[in-house]
């Protein structure tokens, strides 16, 4: 076996043997097989794809590749994943809610880069907060609490890091075989038995258009199956961003004001639609309305909150931020952005409002770049709103004053209006199964 | 311009842009692009494909990445290149034949690799014989010589060694775009006006369909035509070695046989079709006929063999060794291939030949290996020809005695037999031009 030979099948459009793919796995693990080597089979696969069965093996070598966790959590260990959104707090959401509802949310999540943000960015916003825990810790805080979100662990899946960097600086990020396996090795290395995944489609998404977004999402499911794990995966909208907070202590403001009862919207709903996937996928609900019940009772109680505060403590951070949200960083003053034009708001540019967040601070252009917890922007309108020029679009939370002129300007580009009025943005398209394709309208 | 959106277009298909590719190839040659990059690119041009305006931008990028030698030869310089063959000695027979009828062949070669011999390799088997010349004095010998054979110059085309490395070890050697442009942006750099192609079809050649070797074929003269040089290509088979000589000095030996009348066959065939072709496209005859007649006459007066001691002297060896082949070197006994068979021989492993002589000592596994000149082996049989169990097939001239037993078992293992008459191999296939193709039957 030679990784050349193994270029030779897949650039004839062959699908690769399980020894073959466990092969240059390993090679991508232990550094064996060269870095253009790589390249060039990632090229190949992203032109000559793979069958599910190639996938599936993939995923499961990619997960083998490093420490596997099996984790005794004390109920069906399970995990919310998106494929990359702005604005997007649904973890800091249902996570506590889930727990609350009996749940064991085993969650590892990443940090920002470019215009997404992170969750692990956002927890260590929190004074305190720790998100690189020992095994053991994490495991137990989840058995005792229901749910801890950390960091990924660099033991975990080590091919996948390898590839992924790779296909970053390729041109092959868009291949739907290479995501499944990226995104299932890491869930499984890190003993998840049930997965729920958002699958974002729109511009700014990975896979942009919808049939790709769904064609990925059954991939998911299919793959997951196969390899005997329980994996649904939801498709959303990610039009504009799904909260109207944008940076890192105000998306745990914004988490802490849903979780008390203080604010709604779509970020509540898709928060409870893909809770109560999770509560499905565990086995603690039947059907999508008793879910959706047992979360809705968890909120209004203030159990979930309460979870939320639980687990804060649990990893060292301060719990009385959510019920003074005054205790998150914040900045001096706040500074209000002002349409510039009148008409009903028709399109907003996601991706441009993430990095115009990561320009004031709050985000990484490179790697190693050092975050501003406090700053970032709330958004006062949303597609289909009707504005006034005059009105209030946006406040900013900005560092410095040139900060703020920077991103009024990189808000107001961002916007589209329309003179004649516009529906709000779809944010659920479809929920995807092994068992088929439920069309969603919402 | 970056390389990411270049890898992007390629990747969905587009042609890329004059600009894209100058950029790209500026960054193979000051090595500004990575490894894994250019890898995936060439994988992704090997599955996509590049048009013909594409082809051409890139062999002229290619062509321009380092120095460009524009010599005054005293008339069209004129070269001619195989794509690589066993016992293919017809440079050493043609270069100087063509001197001999006014031709001005400027002929840079390569070393041999793998299964495959190299020109360069040959001539050093000659005693003192120099291969790597200043550039004037390289030109001063074509011009008052006729002909010089040299080594690649490193200072030529530098992206096409850096692709042509990254290539090997992807296997994207097979892409006719990367072939074209990797065989005449050398040529073109070398200052050549006019190119004899000799395009291999059949097992062991890197185009083995004859469908693929056309339109290798076609893509080299309309490139060429675009280029605003004069390129024909004539494909070749390659079913068996075309000389019965494999080996460096072995090879020396049976050019200069043929020079002085002592051999026929089909080396010497293909060797005269060749230098036609380069007659002709030098303007120094009008039809294939008259320019044949001109090569037989400089062959059968001796007037190539003397250009043969021409050259040799100019280039520091020893011309003695054409009137005494004695003066190559040798080794001390030879050991006879006897047939452990009877029957018609049908099939011959050129490649199994090719390495079976590299595994005596006469070709290279790895680049910086050092070669053997004496050895090799002389076939005694070629395709068609009725053998007897125990007549000779072919006889070694091995360095050892171990050397020896495993090139029998090698050459014994190249061989099929039919029980039934099979007809000789087919030599000619088909000479293109920018005009056209003709078929060949030979």
């Amino acid at each position: 076996m030679d990784i050349l030979s193994i270029l030779e099948h897949k650039k004839l459009g062959q699908a690769l043997s399980r020894e073959e793919i466990a092969f240059f796995v390993r090679g991508a693990a232990d550094g064996a097989i060269p870095d253009y080597q790589l390249s060039a089979l990632l090229m190949a696969i992203r032109l000559k794809g793979m069958n599910a069965e190639e996938t599936a093996q993939l995923t499961m070598a990619m997960a083998r590749s490093g420490h596997m966790l099996t984790p005794d959590v004390g109920g069906v260990a399970v995990d919310k994943h998106s494929t990359g959104g702005v604005g997007d707090t649904t973890t800091l959401i249902l996570a506590p809610l889930v727990a609350a509802c009996g749940g064991k949310v085993l969650k590892m999540s990443g940090r920002g880069l470019g215009h997404t943000g992170g969750t692990v960015d956002k927890l260590e916003s929190i004074p305190g907060m720790r998100t690189t825990l020992p095994e053991e810790e994490f495991v137990s805080i989840v058995r005792r609490v229901g749910c801890a979100v950390v960091g990924q662990s660099a033991q975990l899946a080590p091919a996948d890091k390898r590839l992924y960097a790779l296909r970053d600086v390729t041109a092959t990020v868009d291949s739907i075989p290479l995501i499944v396996s990226s995104i299932l090795s890491k869930k499984f290395a890190g003993g998840c038995q049930a997965i729920v995944l958002d699958v974002k489609t729109g511009a700014g998404a990975v896979m942009p258009a919808l049939e790709d977004s769904m064609a990925l999402a059954k991939a998911l499911a299919d793959i997951g199956a196969l390899a005997g794990r329980k994996v649904v995966a939801v498709i959303s909208g990610m039009e504009e961003p799904l909260g109207s907070h944008v940076g890192n202590a105000l998306e745990v403001k914004e988490a802490i004001d849903i979780l008390s009862g203080r604010g709604g919207g779509p970020l509540k709903r898709v928060s409870l639609f893909l809770g109560a996937q999770m509560l499905l996928a565990s086995g603690l609900a039947d059907t999508e309305e008793k879910a959706l019940q047992k979360l809705n009772e968890a909120l209004d109680s203030g159990a979930g909150l309460r979870k939320f505060q639980e687990m804060i403590a649990a990893q060292g951070g301060d719990p009385r931020v959510c019920s003074d949200v005054t205790r998150l960083p914040h900045v001096d003053g706040t500074v209000p952005v002002l349409s510039d034009r009148s008409g009903y708001l028709c399109h907003v540019n996601g991706a441009a409002l993430g990095f115009a967040a990561q320009r004031m601070g709050a985000g990484r252009a490179k790697k190693d770049d050092v975050i501003d917890p406090a700053v970032g922007f709330v958004m006062d309108k949303r597609i289909g709103d009707r504005v006034e020029k005059g009105d209030l679009i946006a406040t900013l939370h900005p560092r410095t004053g040139e900060s703020a002129r920077q991103a009024e300007q990189d808000i107001l580009a961002a916007l589209s209006f329309s003179p004649a009025p516009v529906p709000p943005a779809r944010l659920l398209y479809a929920l995807v199964t092994p068992e088929g394709v439920k069309s969603l309208n919402a």
